[in-house]
């Protein structure tokens, strides 16, 4: 139906292809290619994952990863960034991190870029609040606002000097204005 | 932000201006021309009131109304389809019906036009849903399925075989396809 859509085929033959880059994603039996990463985008992403890990890490509450592939509810999407609570990364039995994150997130960040559907990257949301995400943002530097889904599918639009909810746990916080202030440098 | 603000101007100011057509919106300032219709949207439109009336005004439950100018919340709004709970239609003494409807819908159905925001739409929803609407739904005629918000800003797209919720009180029974299948003639 979309103009990105090339033809349907089923979860594991998607698994089996090569990566691509910018990385595809596999919703509803279409393989969607991101978007090329640009300038705002990039500096946001590697920003916030600082930001993130800067207090979660050490403490070993939650960690950030960008351009992570997660498969769960039939779908494989790649969040710009996925935070997990540490407890639920996936690990080897020699304690090596996994490569296959067959779970979803527990805080899921996406950065919209120009030309790219709204309505694609909510629905990204919306399948990670249904399968259990706690918390995501969907941050628009255009408008200067986000869109914050909760996992009750619950969403509100924020900006200004609107804080942000966060993973819990995660002792941060930062109002919309703090976030595109990121953008600076 | 946008490429269809004009300027910014106060509520009471916009008020005073001549209609438009397509109608104008004012939403946070901006004055904002909804986007001409096209014969999908107006199929739907005149086939989704005629349903909701046909069994939700001979009892007095609720009616529908298209493009009816709504202001509340510090915004003026133009849903495609505006639905009101008998009791709460804006009346004269005379028992007429009044021409300012300054109060929230009970029921919003938008119907996404091509090119226009997904963002913007959804974006009036959540304001109607913030304000006491009890049910919205977004129509998507391309992607065909329908997102509904609602009263608690919690949002789910439907599609297929997808039941409705509806405006509670109306006896209305409808899938996700069969609101489609009025598109035909």
């Amino acid at each position: 139906m979309t103009a990105t859509a090339i033809k349907l085929i089923t979860l594991s033959e998607f698994l089996e292809l090569a990566e691509t880059k910018p990385a595809s994603e596999f919703i509803d039996g279409q393989i969607i290619q991101k978007p090329m990463p640009q300038g705002e985008h990039s500096q946001l992403q590697i920003e916030l994952c600082e930001v993130v890990n800067q207090i979660a890490k050490p403490q070993k509450i939650a960690k950030a990863f960008p351009e992570l592939r997660c498969v769960f509810g039939g779908r494989a999407i790649v969040p710009d960034i996925a935070v997990f609570r540490w407890e639920r990364i996936p690990r080897l039995d020699s304690g090596r991190i996994a490569n296959r994150f067959e779970i979803y997130p527990d805080w899921v960040i996406e950065i919209l870029s120009p030309d790219q559907r709204y309505k694609q990257v909510l629905g990204k949301l919306l399948h990670c609040a249904k399968y259990g995400t706690e918390i995501g943002w969907l941050i628009d530097t255009e408008d200067e606002n986000i869109l914050v889904v909760d996992s009750d599918c619950r969403v509100m639009e924020l900006q200004d000097s609107d804080r942000l909810p966060v993973l819990s746990g995660v002792n941060l916080e930062l109002t919309v204005q703090q976030v595109f202030r990121l953008l600076s440098l």
